[in-house]
């Protein structure tokens, strides 16, 4: 079987991690990835043979006074794609959309950053792969989104819930963001409640009333995710237990084992070995899934750089229908991923 | 009149500023304050000319060997005080009450790292202060179930509320806390959900039904709280908002006043000249007032080391019975304190 060719525009946080996971498959290539600025990543690129389109003339020059070796123009690189992960930074996506896909035919996979309408369809792999199948815009959904998606999912199609309230503490930036903040201060955000995330959510889950409020804090490694889950029938704290012990992309960790905060889960994720420390599934602390007065309450950390990636690799499957079964495809991205 | 002799032991966060607040009054005068070390608090107590006593013999022998002003053994200065505030560390107190206070019949306020149990009431000024006339054993409740009661108690007896949940994302240190962490991690506290913030404020408001859950954080300046309530009646936005501009011991802020997360809260409270930069009462963010579907949202900042000041001068107030109107006793506080 040839492999399908697959660009990376944008070679930054998120498509870095992309590329990295499109190299690991056994039915997909890294063509080329995009880049405006010869900074570290573009040398990255190079280290990694993935070849580096810049996306203008400037970004090749600057290229090349940094002695980075370039293939020329993103243009060239999206005409010989079969597909494009869109991994600019939020909005971008969606004037690219306009200018360079949809003209070229091309289709292509977006970020959460983009708004829904940039897309066919909103994806998470676990809850509409099928019906994205063959689809020639499809947007994978922010961190928060998929790690609420994910959850709710599982828990919707085996329990009947009710409304459902989440609280979302985020960490304010990236560990590659130094000169973002705050230091010392929580900052709602966004201050008018509810939150963005609940409608999104809804571009997934459609039957589920998700009302989400948010912060943010002086954090880098990932966010955190309190859920609170009327239910209908009378689901114990067991029974969320044991399903969500068997969802796939989700891990329920036991406090006893030493897991008290997002530290501890970002160092199991290096003592695992894992890329870049990435966590690509719910980290669900054990000890908060809790039934109380028919109310589900948990906590689950999100690690949001790295979460998307799988589902930016099933989407890319979807999209061109390269696997027409669900569950053969998640298989494929987990075993290649080590999930 | 004379003035009513006030013993805090404990001169630490929460002594400090109960002894400068009841230095304050025209009613009460601070007879004297315990300290275990000759740390820069007991210097503190003596540039105040607060008389400093020690806990123990070795602490009056500290006392001396670094030159500071000691009248000798705390149980002299309880043996003459008319009430004590004891501002020790959680736990203590109950120690101290059956040890020390009861032996020698002295009243007595607690802060609320004691258990419910250590007071004959537990204590806030605008919900509670007729019915805790005269007790002997009076707890203040802890910043977080002191700014959650302020904010419910005006709700709930102007409004018919529902179940309410709220999330509280807590400073994990005081700003004098140079050793406590996180540096970078979000931690669930306590893991397992709901916590105890709920049922704490059952004990100044039993009839309502609140949730709550929480999260420490890396900041020191204030805690943050994120309040779901559900509405009985038709209330709207507007309503809550004119009610909470109303509200004693509570600010409603405005974004476009440049308020957006809990940094310029504080910053204003330095503006205000105010001691410490302490901020007495509930800081309300007005953009985040909203009802929706029947529920209402809101987010509060709550400096946590000096939102129960006036609580503990309105105690001493109600103890001895020093003012059986509590509106007056507020005023006469609120004034003192310029709230």
């Amino acid at each position: 079987m040839s492999k399908v060719k697959v660009a990376i525009n944008g070679y930054g946080t998120i498509g870095k991690r992309v590329a990295d996971a499109v190299s690991l498959q056994d039915d997909m290539e890294v063509l080329g990835v995009t880049k405006t600025r010869p900074n570290f990543e573009a040398r990255l690129a190079n280290d990694r043979n993935y070849p580096l389109y810049g996306i203008s003339k400037e970004s090749v020059k600057s290229f090349e006074e940094e002695d980075l070796k370039t293939e020329g123009l993103s243009d060239s690189l999206l005409e010989a794609a079969d597909i494009v992960v869109d991994c600019t930074p939020g909005k971008i996506g969606a004037k690219n959309k306009e200018a360079l896909y949809i003209p070229k035919k091309l289709k292509a996979i977006y970020q959460g950053g983009e708004k829904a309408s940039v897309g066919d369809t909103s994806f998470i792999a676990q809850v509409n792969y099928i019906s994205s199948l063959g689809k020639d815009h499809i947007r994978v959904v922010s961190c928060n989104t998929t790690g609420l998606s994910r959850t709710l999912g599982a828990l919707s199609s085996n329990f009947t819930i009710g409304n459902t309230r989440a609280f979302l503490v985020r960490r304010s930036a990236d560990p590659r963001d130094s000169s973002k903040g705050p230091i010392n201060a929580i900052i709602p955000d966004p201050l008018n409640v509810p939150s963005h995330h609940g409608p999104d959510v809804k571009t997934i889950l459609p039957e589920l009333n998700v009302i989400t409020s948010a912060v943010k804090v002086p954090t880098t490694l990932m966010h955190l995710h309190s859920l609170m889950i009327e239910l209908k029938d009378g689901t114990s704290g067991e029974d969320i237990k044991s399903l969500l012990e068997k969802t796939r992309r989700v891990k329920v960790l036991h406090s006893k084992e030493g897991f008290r905060s997002t530290a501890e889960l970002i160092e199991y994720a290096r003592d695992l070995g894992r890329s870049r420390y990435d966590l690509y599934e719910n980290m669900i602390w054990e000890d908060s899934i809790i039934v109380k007065d028919s109310e589900a309450y948990l906590f689950q950390g999100i690690a949001q750089e790295s979460i998307v990636v799988p589902e930016n690799i099933d989407a890319i499957r979807a999209a061109l229908e390269l696997e027409t079964d669900a569950e053969k495809s998640m298989d494929k991205t987990d075993k290649a991923l080590s999930i």
